[in-house]
C-alpha cells in the first residue's frame, strides 16, 4: 500500500519532518512517501498563496496516478486543492484539516485551533464549516509565527504551548487541534503538558487514507468527483486524462 | 493493543458477524474481540428498545475498563450510549454510526444511508445532526426488513442492495452508508453491483479507534466526558468508579 | 385528568418538592401525582447518570399505562427518556427542559439557563438545539451547586440567585430559565429579586401536559413515536406491550 | 383572569368562531372575550393585509390595556404584530402560529401545516424559522380556499380533509397544524378522520397563555420588549404609553 | 428613470438628508426624490414604531405607482413593510439595510453594525437572518443616540465614530455598517478617520435599484409578491389594487 | 472609471459576449474591458478546470492592479479565486454569482439556478451557501450543455429556456439565475418567454462593482484580504507584492 504525503509548499525541509510524523504511524504494509510540490510558493499564508499552490499539488496526484500510488494526503491546514485532487485521483485524498478535526471531534465535545497566521483563521473556519465541523470547534486562535519560522524559532514551542493552553481556556474546550502541517511534531510534547489531546493532522490523514483503503474504499467516480473532461490547457498545464 | 466491538443487543450471532467483520481489518497488532450484551433486547429497532440497551453497553465497558481495554467500538448504528461511555472509558470510543458517515464523506459529496425499519430513520437523522454529517447526508432509507432478519431472510441481501440502488439514483448520492451492524458483512457486494463505495461501520468504527490509539489519542477527561462522580444507586446497577 | 410528574432520580424528598410546585398550577379537575423512580442514580449530574434513570422512567411511565394515568412529565432538566417514553405512553410526555424554554420563548426575546454543575451544560445546549430554542437561548450557566445540595445547601438560593443575574448581565438576556427539577420552587423570589421573568419547567411542563389533554391532544402513533415492537428482553426489564 | 382573544381581520363572524373555541378550553377562573380588529382588511391574505392589520391589533391591546386586560391572544396565522404588541402589553401575549407549532412539536417528531392560500405559505415558513420550528416542520401546503370562505364553503371541511391527508403522507408527517384561525372549529373532526393529532392554535394559544399567567409569567420589560418610547405620531394614531 | 426613497418617519429633515445622499450617487439619467411618510411616528425605535409606519410606507407606495415611479429604497434600517411593499409595486423595491449588509459583504469577510439605541438591535439581526446575511455580519452595537438627535447632538459623530472602532476591534471585523439612514452623510468621515470601508444603506439602496432597472429587472409576479387580492377595509385605508 | 471583466478560461470569443453584455449596462463614465485569461483551460466544468483557472486570474488582477484599474468582474459562475484576487486588488473584485444571487434575492423569495453540467452543481450548490443565498436558493439545474456549445448549439437557448420553465415550476420559484457567464446575452429573452425576472450575472456583477465604486467603497486592508504578504514563488509565477 503506497501513500504520498504531499507538502503543497516548496519547502523541503518542511516535506522532511511531514513525511517522518506520517511514517510513525502507518501500518508495516504501507510505503509513505513525502512528496514536495514543484511549483507555487515557500509557505501558505494567504488566499493568494492558498490559489497558487494548488496546479503544484494536481500536478502531483497526476504523477503519483501514473505511478500506482494508492492514496493521498494533502499537508497544508487549508486543503488546498482537495476536490479537484479527488477528480484527479481513483483512490481516497485527504487534507489535514479535515482528518484532525474528524479525530477530535471523537475526543471530547469541543475543541479549539491553533494556527500560525490570524489571516489564515478565515480559512480555518471555512473548512470548519465545509466538513460539518462547526459544531465541534469551539474558537480558531493564531499564534502569529510564520510557518517557515515553526522549525527555526527555538521559542516556536512554547508560545504555540502557551496559545494552546489559552485557546482551551478562553473556547471551554477539551481537545486542540493544530492548525498547520508545520507544527506536525509537537502533539505529544504539548498535550503531555496541557493534559488534553492535541491533535495534529499529518498522522490523523495518513491513518484515515490507510483506513480508506484497508476497507477497499475508493473515491466515488459517480458524481462531482468524476474525472473531469478532457480539454484544451494553455501552456504549461497537462490535462487531467 | 486491545479492542472491543460491543453489540448493544443480546444476539450472540450477530455478534460473531461483526467481530469477524472488525477483524478483517485490524491491524496485526491489535486483538479485537465481540462482546455481546448481557441486558436488554435482543434487537435494537426503536427509541425504547435503545433507552434498554444502554445499561448493557455501559456495564460491558466498565468490564473492559477493569481489564485493561484500550478502546471500544459500539456496533448499532444508533450509538447508543456513546457519551456514557465516554464518561467511563479512558480510551477512546467509536460509534458505528458516527465512523461510517465520516468515512463516506471523504469519497463522495454526498451519501445515502440504508437502514432497517422506517422508524428508525428518526435516530439516523438525529445522528447526522449530531456528528455535522447532515451537509453529506442526502437521504435516509429503511429497507423495511427488520434486524434479526438480516442474517436469515433469503432475499436480503437483493432488498438492501436495490435499497441502495434506489436510494443513489433518488438521492443524487455517490457513496452509501449502510444503516445496521448486521449489514456489516454485505458492503463488498453490494459495492460491486452499484458501482460506487459502500461504507460498514463497524470496519470503520474499528480502524477509527485503532488510528486513535496508533497516535496516542483518549478521551478528554478535561470537560464534559471526565468520569462521572460516584454515587448511590438503586438495585442492580453498579457505580462507575 | 390524571398526570404524572416523575422524578427519574431516586431521592424521595426532591420528589415531594416537584410534585408540591406542580400540584400549585394544575387545575381544578387534574390529579398530579409525584412519582419516584425505582432505579438508578440518587441524583443525575453526567451521561451516564442520566443513561441509568432512562429505564427507571420508562418503568414508571408502564406503570402509569397500566393505571390509566392521561399524560406524563419527566421532572429533570435533561429529559431523559423523553422519546421512549413518548412510544410507550397513549397520552402527552413533556421534558420539564423543552417546556421552560418554550415558555421562556414568549416573554423576552432571548433566555439565560441557569443550572448545576458545568458539565451538565452540553446536555441543556444539545436539548436546545434539539427543540429549536437555539435561536432564544443566549448562554448556559452552572451554578456548581451539586443537586442533592440544592435543598440543604442554606446558601443555594443566594448563589443560585446571583449566578441568574450575572447569567442575565452576561447574556444581555431578558429571562432566565432554572435549569434542574430541583429549582422547582425558588422561581418566585429569584423573579422578585431580579425583575425579570424566571421560569421554572416543572409547572410549566405540567401545564403544558394539561393543556395538551384539554385540547384532546394525545401523542401521535403514525410516526417515530408508535408502540415498539414486542420482543424479547435479558432478566429483569418488562417489555413495552 | 381575563383574555383577549384579538382577530385582526374586521370579519365578526371569524371572531364569534375563534371566541368559541377559545372558551371551550378555558379554566373556570378565565373570562375569555373575543375581540374584532377595528381597522384593517376584512382577512388577511398577503404581506399587505398583514401589514395593514397591524394598527387594529395594537390598538385592541392598547383598549385591553387600559381595561386591565391580563393577556392576549393574537388569532391570525400570521401572528401579525406580536412583537410590538408585546411592547405594549404587560401580560403575554401569544400567536396562535408560535402555539400551535410548539403543541404539535410535543405530539410527534414531525407535523404539516395547511393553510388556506399558496400566496401565504412563506409568511408561515418565515414563522416556522422565527420559532425555531423549522425542524419540527415538514412541509406546508395550501387547501386554496380563501379564508372567508372556509365558513360557507360547503366543501371546506372535506377539502381541508383531504388536504391534510395529502400533507401528512406526502411529508411523513405525524401530526398537522391547522394554518389559519378560521379552521379553529375543524380539528376534532378531521384528527378523527385522519388517525393523527390536528392542532388548531386559537386554543392552543389561549391555553399558553392562561399557563404562564397561572405561573405569574409576564413580558419581560427589560429587554427588546420594554415599553416604547414615547413620541408625536401623526394623525389617527396614538402613543403607546 | 425615477426613484423615490421613502422615508419611513414623519420628519422632513432627515427625508431631506437622506434624499441628498442618494443623488449624489445617482447616474444622470436617474431622478431621485425623498418622500416623507405621512401617517406614523416621528423616528423608529420600536416595533411599535415600525409597525405604526409600514401603512404610510404603502401609502406612498401607492401613489408612487399612480404616478409612473419606477423603483422605491425604504430608507430606515429595520426595511418596514418591505414585503408589502413588493407586492404593491411593480419595480424593485429595496431595503437600506439589505443593501448596505450586501455591500459590505463584498468589502471584507465580517462587518459590524453600528446602530442607534440598543433596543432596536433584535430586528437588525432578524434582517441578517432574513438576507442570508449573518455569516457577515460579526456584531451589531449601538451608539445610544437617538435617531431625531443623529442631527442636532453635536457630539453625534464623534460618539459614533468611536462606536465604530470599538466595534471593529470587538468583532475583527473589516468593515462597518451604519444602521440608521439617519446617519447617511457620515459614511466618508468615519471611514477616513478608521481607514475600513463604511457603507450607508441610503446610497447602496439607490444604486442597487438603479442597478436593477438598468437591466430591465422588476418584482416577480409569479409568486409571494403578485399583487395583492382585492378587499373590503375599514376606515382610512385604500385597497391595494 | 475603468472596470476589468475577467474571463477566467482562455476562449476569446467567450470574451467578447461577456464584454459586450457588461458595455450595455456601465455607466456613461465606465470604460469595461474584456479580458481573457492567459493561462489554464478554455472553459471550466469540474473543480479540477476550475482549480487551474485561477492562477490566470490573479495574473490579468495583477496586470490590472498595474495598470491603474478601478475593480475587477470574474466572470465564471464559480467565482474562480475570489478571495485571493481581493487580497491582490485594492478596488472592488466581484464574482458573478454573488452579483447575480444578491440582485435575485430582491425580485422575489425563491429562485432557480439554471447551469451548464450537472457536475458544477456542487460548485454552484457551495457558493449559494458562502453568500448566505441558501435561503433563497430553491434549485440547481442543469441544462446539460458543455460551456462551449452555448454558443454553437443552435438549440441551445430553447435548451435553456425550458430547462428554466422546468425548474420554477418545480422549485416554485419566482425569478432565475443563469448559472454561465456564457449564458450573459440570454436574459431578456428567456424572461420574456417566462414571465419571471432571469438574472445574468455578467450584467449584476459589473453593477455591482460600479455601484461600489460609485460610492467610493475598496476592498478591505484590514483583515483577511490584506495584501498577502511578499515571499518566494517557484517558477512562473510572479509574488503579489
Amino acid at each position: 500500500m503506497r501513500i504520498w504525503v504531499i507538502n503543497p509548499n516548496t519547502t523541503q525541509a518542511m516535506t522532511d519532518t511531514i513525511a517522518k510524523c506520517a511514517a510513525t504511524v502507518a501500518g508495516p504494509d504501507v510505503i509513505v512517501s513525502g512528496v514536495t510540490s514543484e511549483i507555487g510558493p515557500e509557505s501558505i499564508e494567504s488566499h493568494y498563496d492558498e490559489a497558487l499552490s494548488v496546479p503544484g499539488v494536481l500536478r502531483a496526484v497526476q504523477r503519483g496516478e501514473r505511478e500506482g500510488v494508492d492514496g493521498y494526503v494533502i499537508a497544508c491546514f487549508g486543503d488546498p486543492g482537495l476536490d479537484a485532487a479527488r477528480e484527479v485521483a481513483a483512490g481516497p485524498v485527504i487534507g489535514i484539516a479535515e482528518a484532525a478535526m474528524q479525530a477530535a471531534s471523537h475526543l471530547g465535545t469541543g475543541f479549539s485551533i491553533v494556527t500560525t497566521l490570524a489571516r489564515t483563521i478565515g480559512q480555518s473556519a471555512h473548512l470548519t464549516e465545509r466538513y460539518g465541523m462547526q459544531r465541534f470547534c469551539r474558537g480558531i486562535h493564531a499564534c502569529e509565527i510564520p510557518v517557515l519560522d515553526l522549525d527555526t524559532d527555538p521559542n516556536a514551542r512554547k508560545v504555540i504551548t502557551e496559545a494552546c493552553r489559552e485557546a482551551i481556556e478562553a473556547d471551554h474546550s477539551d481537545a486542540v487541534v493544530l492548525g498547520c502541517a508545520g507544527m506536525a511534531d509537537m502533539c505529544g510534547e504539548i498535550s503531555a503538558e496541557l493534559g488534553v489531546p492535541v491533535v495534529d493532522g499529518v498522522t490523523a490523514a495518513t491513518l484515515t487514507v490507510q483506513s480508506l483503503l484497508t476497507m477497499g474504499l475508493r473515491t466515488s467516480k459517480r458524481g462531482e468527483y468524476a474525472t473531469p473532461p478532457v480539454k484544451r490547457y494553455l501552456p504549461g498545464v497537462a490535462p487531467a486524462g
